[in-house]
Formats: structure tokens, C-alpha cells, sequence
């Protein structure tokens, strides 16, 4: 069966701030050696597997020209540009009866824009896998990661030991983000994933769930759907997509439907989440350092940081973060790395939006 | 008797980099909440003790312009320009014959343009004490600081505890820096008070000590002296003064000289010597920070913030010094400022000289 990809790519992350702005958010960035852009490593990433013209970005209208640009061997029609946000479900919806109108029924994987992957084949192999399993009956596949420590930061999905044929197991449920004795005992239950925010799926089993759970979501996206390809499909996606609900999919479909499996991915996944994700993706120098730029380091160890033309020397500096930018400079205790946050507030409230 | 001073501002200061570089040294900058550079506030503060056109400005030719810029006010004759340096006799020396060529004899105070005074009206009585013991005979008048702690960074010098007539002491000999127990053990005699790099003397009592103690470099200021007012007073200086012995005017006068006199000055003096002077002289906020410019400080304390257009934000910092300049940016422990020299030995040995 055809195979099709949807890369989400709408996000506003705020924390690579002062990298990441609301004019470009982090998916857009290289925070690799190879300078390659996030969503441009996802794109190539699954070229092995899906023909370029079957992959499909959805993004915020804002960031139409920005997709164009970094990824100018998508096609213009593939690009999706939601009017306004409203979640993962319409999101993919919308990503599905594009699809839909193109192919009676596909494959379609629904891939993150901002994640990273250590071993590309091994990740392949994973999504291959999935796609069996998801072009049986309707079900609906996710690839859950293997956690390494009990992160609150992620949602968990609870599976069933019992491994089927295709090396995949049945899901008994989506868990939202736990507090840190909770996912001490998910772990050790050792029947928990992480949610990957990967979705493997047939258009067909995801528009019937969707009409099953969704249906008012369902109703709105079948007139956006007649209307792709026609003159009114600019007004009707504009029209109709702002009424739609703002549900994201786990909690709209993936906590309810039936015929639910998961397939473990061990494949060096990475969400960089962080700052701090940036030793784990770019090499340390001798001292600890992870640098980028023009840096000058004199007794410092430990440190992140991300400069350009701007000469920045460190000077007995420990477990910091330091990224510079053309307007603002972010220096931070690896420890205090979550209060980034404060700034961005602290900036919305003085109506600093140039900062933003 | 007429009054004049001699500031001098030759030096190359490098422990306010990046704020400070060759080519505008710590006396061209400002350092204060007020905005005026340190010759500027040198200079509006021996006014009331000294007519404009009597003050003298000795620097470096590279200087010249900036010296014009900043002190509009004084004659360009007045400035007096080193071709090369070499050191503070000739420095003073050069000051003296040109004053010399003015005035029959004149009192002459000698004054760092590089130091910060807080308590104006102390100091002011103190240069007019000194004035007066440096009128009688062919004493020599230095002003001694009150030490605070043990320093090793400065020089010291040795009084004896009789006080004559006008409140001064007489000096027992200079002493070059010392080590940690050597100036606790000054510190204990109360016999030792640190060197302020202020001296006050008749022109007449500097040259005469200059022509005894160091009849070389004397030699060849009465040439340069000659030659001022005539054509020929560049071609002279170019020629001769490159010619003179490099020696500090401590060493080759005052370690030698007789009729040495001290008065302990209390005015609040500061000679701003690291980026941890800030916090004396800027007032930190409630949280311990002294910050300048476009700052956000999230859980930070006592820290010295000092940039300008560029926002920098803090998070979770303690105990740092952050300077942001046009080009470079400087990161460092407050325990670590002494190693910022160690950031320009790497830029000179990468010949990275637009950073110096």
C-alpha cells in the first residue's frame, strides 16, 4: 500500500529561546554539527521510505514561506497551512483527507518536525514495521520509546506484554505526564513507554476513528476535504477549520479507540526538549565544553555554549548555558534551564513582542 | 604660587576588557551611573584648585584625539603627546619643562586619570595641604591611602609616625608590591599607607631631583623643553624622547630623593582597578545586581550585568561578571577576573588584534 507521510510542524516551542522566536521556532533551527535544520533532517530521514511527493508538512500559516524555503522539494500543494492552531486531531484530520483525495487509501505516518534520530536504518526498520501492522484492519500504531529514566516531561502508554506476530503489542492506555513517583513506578512495571508522538496508520482507519469520536471534527474536515482542488478550497479550510474543536489525538482518539498497538523504537531518539539536549547531539571538547562559534574558553569546563560571529570568552565558567544571537544573549545555569520560561513571560508582559 | 596639574593618561589598561581596548583605554570609559569617563571626572575635579588653561593632559599619541574628544575644554598645547612611552619619569618629566616654559615656578600636581574619588571636597583640602608643604623648600608630596585590607596589588610606602607642622609625614622609603604576609605585617606597623600614584612638587623640585638623581633623561628634556614654542618642537620631541631611559618616576625619584612628605588622604579613593570595582561604585538593586543596559535577571544575585542595546537575560546566576560589548562578550566568575588576562594573551597570540 502506499505509504505517506504527515511531518507536523506548527509548533512554538519556547525553549530555545533566544534561538527559537515565535518567527522561528525550533523546528526550524540547526542545533546539529551539519547545520542542517530539524525538520530538514526529518524530511530526509524518511525519503528511503515515502516518494517526496507523497509528504505532506502541516504547519502554521505563519511558517508557510519558512517550510518553502527549507524544504523547497516539497510540493506548494503539500504544504498545509492551518488558519489558526487547534491541536494534534484537526491537525492530522486535515493531513488526512488531503490524502484521502489523493488516494483511495494510504499509509500515513504521522511524524514530529523537532525530534531527533541516532540510527536512521534501525529507525526505518521500525517504521516498516509499523506500517504492517497498521495496514491490518484498522489498526492504529504509535512507536513508543524505551525510557531511560523516569521523565515527567512525557506523556506514557501503558501495553500489554504479550508481543504479537509482527512484534508489536496491544496498548491498554495513553497516560498523561506523570509526577516523578509515578513514572518511578511505570518504569518499574516495565509495561510503559514513552509517547513518541508517532503515528502509523491507514487514512481509512483514522478518518472512521475520527468520525466514531470526533465527529463533529469529522463533519468539518469532510467539507475542507470536497473542497480540495477546487477554487473554494482556500475559503472553506478558512471558514470551517477555525470552528473545529482544539483536541489533541491522544486525548480525542488515541485514549479511546480500539485496536491500538505499539511497536518499542530503539533507534537513539531524541525530543531535545532542552538546552542541556545540546550535549548530547554535538560533541564535548576535551573540557566539557560544547561550543559553537567564536569562543573563547579560560578555565571553564562543562559548559553549552552557542555563539556566531561575536567573540565570547568564558572565563572560570561551570554547567552553563550561553547562547548568543544577533539581538539577545541567554546566560543560564544548566540547573535553572526551566526558568527560561520566566523570561519569555517577563518579556510578554513588558510587550517586548521583537524579543518573542 | 600658581597651581597646575599633569594628568596623566597614557595607559593601556586591560582588565576592563572588552569595554576597555587599546584603543580606548579604562580612562576613556565610563564607568559610573553618571555617564562621564574617568579623565572627564578627573579633570572637573581638580577645577576649583586649578585654572583649565594650567591643566596638562600627558598620553600616549594614539590618545590624542580621543583626549581632544572627550576634554574639549582643554588647549590643544596642553596635551601633550608621548611618541613612545617610557614609563612615568619622563612622562612627568616632559610636563615639567613645558610647565617650566610657562611659569617662572609653579606648584605641579600630578594626578592618574584613572581613579574615582568620592568624597570631592576632602580631596580638594587634601591637594591644598599638600600644596603647601610642597611649596616650602624642594619637598616632594606624595598622598598616601589609608589601607583597608592587606593588598597586594598595589605599592606601599613607609612614613614615620611624627607629624610635622602641616599635617604630613615624612616618608621613609616606596616599596614595591608585597606579598600577602608582607603587607599584613605593614598593615600591622601602621606605618604604611598605599601608594596613590598622586604626587604634588614645585616643577623646580621635580627637575632638580630629576638632574641629580636621573641627569640623562633630565639632559634630554632640557632639549625638549628648549624646543617648545619654536618650530622645531615636534622634530625634538620625535627625536629625543625615544631616547630616554624607560624608569617610573617611584623608582628613579622617589626611592632616591630626599625631603619626601606624605599625607594620608580620606576621601573615598578607588583606583577601579578590576570589573569588581563596579559594585563599589554602582548601586547594586535588591538583589544583589549591578546592572547596566537591556537586562532581565531571572533568580540571579550579585551579579555585575554591564551592556547596553543587545538584551541579555540571567537565569539562576550568582557571583558573575557579564560585559557585552559591540563585538565581544565576556563571561566570568567573579572569582576568576584575574584570569581575563588570560582571554588577551590567546587573542594576542592568535593575532586577533581587533580584539585587543
Amino acid at each position: 500500500m502506499k505509504k505517506t507521510a504527515l511531518i507536523m510542524a506548527g509548533g512554538r516551542g519556547e525553549r530555545f529561546w533566544p534561538k527559537s522566536r515565535k518567527s522561528l521556532p525550533k523546528q526550524f533551527l540547526s542545533l546539529t554539527d551539519d547545520g542542517r535544520t530539524m525538520i530538514q533532517l526529518t524530511v530526509e530521514r524518511i525519503r528511503p521510505l515515502v516518494d517526496i511527493e507523497d509528504i505532506y508538512i502541516s504547519t502554521n500559516r505563519d511558517y508557510k514561506e519558512l517550510v518553502a524555503d527549507q524544504l523547497p522539494e516539497i510540493r506548494p500543494e503539500n504544504i498545509l497551512c492551518e488558519p489558526v492552531g487547534r491541536n494534534t486531531a484537526p491537525c492530522i484530520g486535515l493531513g488526512a483527507v488531503h490524502i484521502a483525495k489523493k488516494y483511495d487509501d494510504a499509509l500515513m505516518m504521522v511524524l514530529p518536525s523537532d525530534h531527533l534520530i541516532k540510527y536512521q536504518k534501525m529507525y526505518l526498520h521500525a517504521l516498516k514495521d509499523a506500517c504492517a501492522v497498521a495496514q491490518r484492519d484498522r489498526n492504529l500504531v504509535t512507536i513508543g520509546i524505551m525510557p531511560d529514566y523516569p521523565e515527567t516531561g512525557y506523556g506514557y502508554i501503558k501495553f500489554r506484554p504479550e508481543e504479537t506476530d509482527e512484534g508489536a503489542y496491544a496498548v491498554d492506555g495513553f497516560v498523561e505526564k506523570p509526577d516523578l513517583n509515578t513514572a518511578r513506578a511505570y518504569l518499574e512495571t516495565e509495561e510503559y513507554l514513552w509517547n513518541s508522538g508517532m503515528f502509523i496508520w491507514k487514512v481509512s482507519s483514522i478518518l472512521h476513528n475520527m468520525k466514531e469520536f470526533l465527529p463533529d471534527i469529522y463533519d468539518g474536515l469532510c467539507k475542507i476535504g470536497e473542497a480540495v482542488g477546487t477554487d473554494r478550497q482556500e475559503l472553506t479550510l478558512e471558514k470551517v477549520f477555525p470552528q473545529l474543536e482544539s483536541v489533541s489525538i491522544d486525548y480525542g482518539i488515541m485514549e479511546k479507540a480500539k485496536d491500538i498497538y505499539i511497536l518499542p523504537g530503539v533507534f537513539g531518539w531524541d525530543d531535545v526538549g532542552s538546552w542541556l539536549a545540546v550535549e548530547r547531539i554535538q560533541k564535548p571538547n576535551e573540557s566539557g565544553n560544547v561550543v559553537k562559534g567564536n569562543i573563547i574558553t579560560i578555565h571553564s569546563k562543562n559548559n553549552i555554549i552557542q555563539g556566531g560571529q561575536k567573540l565570547i570568552a568564558a572565563v572560570g565558567l561551570e554547567n552553563m548555558v550561553i547562547v548568543d544571537t544577533d539581538d539577545a544573549t541567554l546566560i543560564c545555569d544548566k540547573d535553572s534551564t526551566a526558568d527560561i520560561k520566566m523570561v519569555l513571560e517577563n518579556l510578554k508582559i513588558c510587550n517586548r513582542e521583537e524579543y518573542l
